[in-house]
């Protein structure tokens, strides 16, 4: 099987413009089929700002109410990833942008109320795998912005490491899939203050020692959480890494940062 | 070769949800190959002026400063389309949501300044007929907001008439083009005030009597130059039509309306 590499991009990414521009055309040099699978950044906190709306965020996640799901969707789906699409055209990198609407491509059922009322949130339901293969096939490389849809009209806000682990997962069927959590950071790091601290690897068992040590904490335990399932569901290699290591993918499969295995 | 429908609906019916879903409905059960390009109604100038930035036009087109593109950029791609493709999909209709930015489709040059600066207003320089071909060919239908870009990174704003025409023409190599302007009357009419009066058919003749005598003025005239102008260069029928007239596509090719024709 072919091999796939996808690659998520973080929020602080997409701030700062001299770092996406770099991150884009490190991007564009890995040799084709890829994914690019893009965060919201503060964009859209800071558009809500300006409208008057509250932004409101409970464990890092934010709540959208229908207000907020149009900004949300304006700056994902209209800024943001138009942006990065036509910074990759200029690299010629023949992208083409997609939310989970497009080509049907991420179907999801709105989060049950349970203690948190999430509201327009998402949670995967199922990849159109047919449809992005055709577009890949087609010599595409697609750029998902974090939105999905129900299937009945009603767009959904969804995490964008969730949907980048959700693809790895359903098109190792199709291809021999690489996930890539990138960042500004040179990997998970033993000690925060410490940039060359990185963890070469994490595995099922010493994961549950950084967790006890709290060495591993907050906002990457989901995301390492992910690249678990991911490899338990066929993924073949998840790397959480500086998204400046990726400019080795260019030609060797080899590349620096956090490896996260099984074993 | 094969007939491809090109649809475009304006800002009128966009606005009002209750035509949309209709128009929509309407749309999904033409038979493919079919593009919809749609224009911006007129959320761009409520979220501009929610954002203290005057919306200004000239002869009906939007001057777009560097502010406003972000506006109509966000507003276009990322709110509308995203809408409408999420309604189409609830429709069953395969729709994939584009700007000319993705898959390199449409690239234009921005309006050199004159007597009126436009800002960032692009006016078509060519159009990735291959990249479409492919997308059409994969069964996905083609949703078209009315930006594009100039290859160098620039996204830049462009009217919504214009790249239906445009498409039309690039597309006319490959498949038997027919273009249609929907909006929410039933034709080109006589006398305005008359909904029933709609002209059955505009030749290039009829259209210079029809100019001078005042009866064809102000916003339909670039409409009808469109249309000509893309019958000149191999498109094989132009409409101007309500969207209601387009359910006869559904087994027919017989719609009513006013038909451009050359002779």
């Amino acid at each position: 099987m072919e091999n796939l590499k996808i690659i998520k991009v973080g929020g602080k990414i997409i701030d700062n413009e001299q770092e996406l521009q770099q991150a884009l055309k490190i991007f564009a040099d890995i040799p084709s089929p890829k994914i690019l699978v893009h965060g919201g950044g503060s964009a859209a906190s800071a558009f809500l700002e300006r409208l008057g709306i509250q932004p409101k965020l409970i464990g890092g996640r934010r709540i959208t109410d229908a207000e907020s799901l149009q900004v949300v969707q304006m700056v994902y789906a209209g800024l943001i990833n138009k942006n990065i699409v036509a910074k990759l055209q200029s690299f010629n990198c023949p992208a083409i942008g997609l939310s989970g609407v497009d080509a049907n491509s991420i179907l999801a059922v709105k989060r049950p109320v349970k203690e948190i009322d999430y509201g327009y949130v998402g949670d995967v339901s199922s990849i159109n795998s047919a449809a992005i293969k055709k577009l890949l096939e087609s010599g595409f490389v697609p750029v998902f912005c974090a939105l999905t849809h129900d299937g009945k009209g009603q767009i959904l806000n969804t995490n964008a490491d969730t949907i980048a682990a959700e693809l790895a997962v359903a098109l190792a069927g199709l291809y021999q899939t690489d996930l890539h959590f990138c960042f500004e950071k040179n990997g998970v790091l033993q000690d925060i203050n410490d940039a060359a601290s990185v963890i070469p690897q994490i595995t099922l068992e010493n994961y549950e020692q950084l967790k006890s040590n709290k060495i591993i904490a907050d906002g990457m335990l989901p995301k390492i959480d992910n690249a678990f399932h991911s490899l338990k569901r066929g993924v073949r290699n998840v790397y959480i890494t500086n998204y400046k290591a990726l400019s080795t993918l260019k030609s060797t499969n080899i590349i620096t940062g956090t490896k996260i295995t099984l074993q």
